[in-house]
């Protein structure tokens, strides 16, 4: 369940090609969101600040859209990330996630 | 307050002299901590997260120090931080923030 | 003046629904570019090389355009910048550069 | 030769315009691809696996079709190498790089 | 046994304190260690490129390190590695990197 | 004579042992630093701020110490270069330069 949310594409491929690697990926994937005091949703926001931090256009979108469809994670909630995306890592990440999330909006 | 936290060693000379810079990061450090929706606890873990991820060891060890003093974060939930950064970001800086988790804790 | 330059659409959205964003950012880039020696000219070219040289596109643009438009720095004023950037960087920044360079020029 | 297949539009503007840029470049692509006990393919590998940990997609794209192109290097060596990414540089860049080498696959 | 190779001080704790973790990792390094037409050695050289690309001394040591010692990797492997990296990524990881083999090596 | 300048320990074993790369990196070194427009010591400027930027220690240091001596580029001058390490990229490099610059300074 929570694997079918991270994945895109290229993971499709990945299953049925390389099942050994979709299979570390699933457990990696499992450990890494099974915390055990922060809720997955929080992790979700982590997850958003390090995709937006590192400038990846699309880990970002796809990242900010699972947050807000799977979580109910609102807008506010990720500009709260973003601002310490800000502090962190710059103007140029901020101002690009900042596109990004009203373009996801609209 | 909260501008205290996040400063080390290179900002008591800024504040000295270069008041524009230090008045401006003060601003910049309240305008991101002080989110509409998510506790300054959570922002501190997203920005445990994001330096964990860069790799970056000076940061990563002043955001998990002042995480667990200001804030009483426990290593469990910076690890459950890590397992975000082992996903997204790989072993070596995962494997550096457990070091710098497990120092800290000594 | 100075903080109209360096905004994209992103920062439009935050000056309306996010203002206190919105000051800290115009602090910031007021505390940035008022530099005590050099000039705001040449930190606009130090800008273009640390944005080239973190590889991102969008970023890179906004900034080559902005340094031709606002302070007529030539295009071989910017390759002079891209040359640091191919000792410092690697290949791939300088050619990614390169091509937007050239597209800004036609 | 060998400083055929590593360039892009870029550099074509760049011999022609800044032919001092170009001729130091040759020489460092020939010292780069000239090693003494790896293989040029061998290298290109790594090359491969570097762009792809970087996250950039232009790049990262030039260099596999140039190795498939030029090396008959294999898909399954390419996941090979993002095997080492995933490992070292976390989700975003590998399923980047799975879905553009699909892309070129197709 | 590959999986003892790749692992840190930081490993050892997280082994005995987050088993779930240590487990997946085991499996991640697994899949990604075993490729199906590079060999082991291969992968390793690629996994030098990618640290030494990184900027980052300690992986790269590590790397270095282990690639010496249990693949009897020669130093003018790791030169030809290090070759990629000063084109890819310039002069400041090529030089650490040339630093640490030599340190290495004495 | 501009290539003494940049070239740490790492290259005088480069030298020794590795002649046609040293020589790709002189030849290199030499059209980075050979602007059209730019002086060198602008250029260096520039420099100082992609090693800032690139949250780097050692090549931060190394150039930071160039530039004050060779160029007799001042403290003030190197402030300036990183407000906009600020402004682009985030408060860790910018505190971690600043604390470096001041270590110099002492």
């Amino acid at each position: 369940m929570k694997k079918d949310i991270f994945y895109g594409k290229g993971m499709s491929h990945v299953k049925k090609d390389y099942p050994d690697i979709y299979s570390a990926v699933v457990e990696l994937n499992k450990a890494a969101y099974t915390g055990k005091e922060l809720k997955y949703r929080t992790q979700k926001l982590i997850a958003v600040g390090i995709t937006a931090a590192s400038s990846d256009d699309r880990a970002m979108k796809k990242q900010m859209r699972s947050a807000m469809r799977e979580f109910d994670i609102t807008a506010d909630e990720i500009v709260d990330v973003l601002r310490v995306v800000l502090l962190t890592s710059g103007m140029p990440p901020f101002t690009k996630a900042m596109r990004i999330l009203y373009e996801l909006l609209e």
